[in-house]
């Protein structure tokens, strides 16, 4: 066994216990799941077509239908983020050289339109400045313009916090021979959401933000399309089962009200310390990830969330492309959606600013 | 707050309570982790850009790149299963257009060959029957007829149960100008590796499987490409950082040695009981799945898995495609290689060939 020998040594870091600090995941996501999430994926591993296993996938599945208010039985959760699942809504629905327009506002609509032309597909853009959203009559006119398969549209464009309306685009888009795909990573679970009733024909999310199950496995339903096999992420669907099996015990209103509730108290809380909001009308924000004007004045925007993290291990993040330095985002998504939990980050926020302020740039 | 009605009624089947029994994972993969690396898969989950989540990240790289013996800088975790891998190794190393020479001997060569072509590739094939394995000599006569950018090869053919010898093959595509990907799902971190050694550029794995980590997150290492960014599978990181410790505690080549000692233990046994070995030479089989000739004058290939799963909750599996009805699949990898594991799964085995073969089969 001479040739036995390893020629790259032993790492010496892998030899140092594994230890991971509780943090206060109020950011855009990931957010912290319950103790009995966590649980479930420690659970004992399967085969990925066990009975047992093919059993919980049908329950996640059942869930799955019941969060998206979908009866399409192509929902499952493919193993991935969401960008995953981004790319599989238009893998799926678009072919090469078919035409796709992309409603661009923020992050998402523009990484959606990268993947569409990376595709191959011929890519047509709406697009609207972050903070914006998509009217009816533009995505009317862009539709007729443009004659497209398919309308790609974020629901949820955490990179700013506005929530598109959907109100008739579904009919819309169908009347104009053309289908639709709406992203809802940060959304889904946290405020009404009704595919069939809005007759959508591609929804996809994340399992990590509103759901509240550990990042990795991307929920997605389509009216009827096709799909294919490998082993799946066996645990985490233990965890995204036991994610929504909370969310069935709760029944889907109330979680859609909870998350509301939430961040309404957020969005007083916020403006009663003289702050405000960078998407100005409550109905278009999301309720699950607010993007907060960074005030101005403050010597280093960057210092508030650093205070938060060290000295607090909660997570307040900024803006993400053309809102960097602009806001900063705060998200209370599935089990972090609770009043408590924003009475503690206001807290904080006012002792993290006080901190900021009365010190000079060069302590902080 | 009348519009606030979920279309979709309450799952029914998600307010019972989730359960999962234990079984003995011994086929084709996936195979049990330690409780160990269970355990951190509940760890608390970090934000995918926290830095202790980096440092982790870090950890974990330095232990792929210790398993995968190499110094490449380009080497991480997919999330995803192998499949993802499978397609991320043909993504980035061949442009739509370009020629790759797909070597075929069983399931997991034609997937590779179907992705390629799905992408666009120009695909050509070096076909060998189910339990054969392409040779220096055929390679070299492939690579001088064909001239492909790249050459695909199954290290592990877990459908067959060989093991497809790399001595050369690195250098020998390189003077044809030639990149080599090598699939090593079934393989990684049971049998010497050495991918810096053999001269080989991409290099992908599972990490359900000898590394003894959960599914849903997959190894994959190349000399220099690109890749980008997405909210990585924070807590299967965390399982996957656990499995490479376990891994590097013990020394890799004392896992090689305790994945083949394991092994031969069990072949040892199957030939005691009078049955065959698919793979005739010891030399090509893998270490990891063997694949066992079905006896002749059984009523029901079916009966002897079903037996051993139905009474002691033990998998094995059949054959897959064209070795289906042929042959048994038994795994013994990650935290299953252990003798002790082998010597319950042949009396157990012996146990179930005693009952089906004493049944008539309306009993079985």
């Amino acid at each position: 066994m001479a040739e036995w020998k390893a020629k790259v040594a032993v790492p010496e870091q892998l030899l140092v216990p594994l230890t991971v600090p509780n943090v206060h995941l109020f950011g855009p996501g990931p957010a912290n799941p319950s103790m009995r999430t966590y649980n479930a994926s420690a659970l004992p591993l399967l085969g990925h077509l066990h009975p047992e296993f093919c059993k919980i996938m049908d329950e996640t599945k059942a869930g799955l239908k019941y969060v998206f208010q979908t009866n399409n039985d192509y929902t499952l959760a493919i193993t991935g983020a969401g960008h995953a699942a981004m790319e599989a809504s238009i893998m799926n629905l678009v072919e090469r050289g078919e035409r796709i327009l992309v409603c661009v506002n923020g992050l998402w609509g523009s990484r959606a339109r990268e993947i569409a032309g990376r595709q191959g597909c011929d890519v047509r853009v709406l697009v609207k400045a972050p903070g914006g959203y998509h009217t009816y009559a533009e995505i009317e006119q862009g539709l007729k313009e443009h004659k497209p398969s398919v309308l790609f549209l974020v629901h949820s464009e955490s990179s700013s916090g506005i929530r598109q309306p959907l109100d008739g685009i579904g009919a819309l888009c169908h009347k104009h021979n053309c289908l639709i795909i709406v992203d809802t990573v940060a959304s889904l679970g946290g405020t009404p959401f009704l595919t069939d009733e809005w007759n959508l024909d591609c929804v996809y999310s994340g399992s990590q933000k509103c759901l509240g199950a550990p990042p990795g496995i991307a929920p997605i339903t389509f009216s009827p399309r096709a799909i294919y096999h490998h082993t799946g992420a066996i645990n985490l669907v233990y965890a995204l089962r036991e994610s929504l099996a909370q969310i069935a015990e709760e029944g889907l209103e109330n979680t859609w009200k909870r998350h509301h509730n939430t961040i309404e108290h957020l969005w007083a809380g916020i403006e009663k310390m003289g702050l405000r909001m960078f998407v100005k009308d409550k109905a278009l924000r999301l309720p699950t990830v607010t993007s907060i004007l960074i005030p101005e004045g403050l010597p280093d925007w960057k210092a508030v969330p650093n205070y938060l993290m060290k000295k607090h291990k909660v997570e307040l993040v900024g803006g993400i492309g053309p809102t960097v330095g602009k806001v900063w985002r705060v998200g209370f998504m599935g089990h972090n959606s609770y009043t408590e939990n924003v009475d503690m980050f206001l807290r904080l926020l006012k002792e993290a600013l006080d901190v900021v302020k009365g010190r000079p740039k060069s302590q902080l």
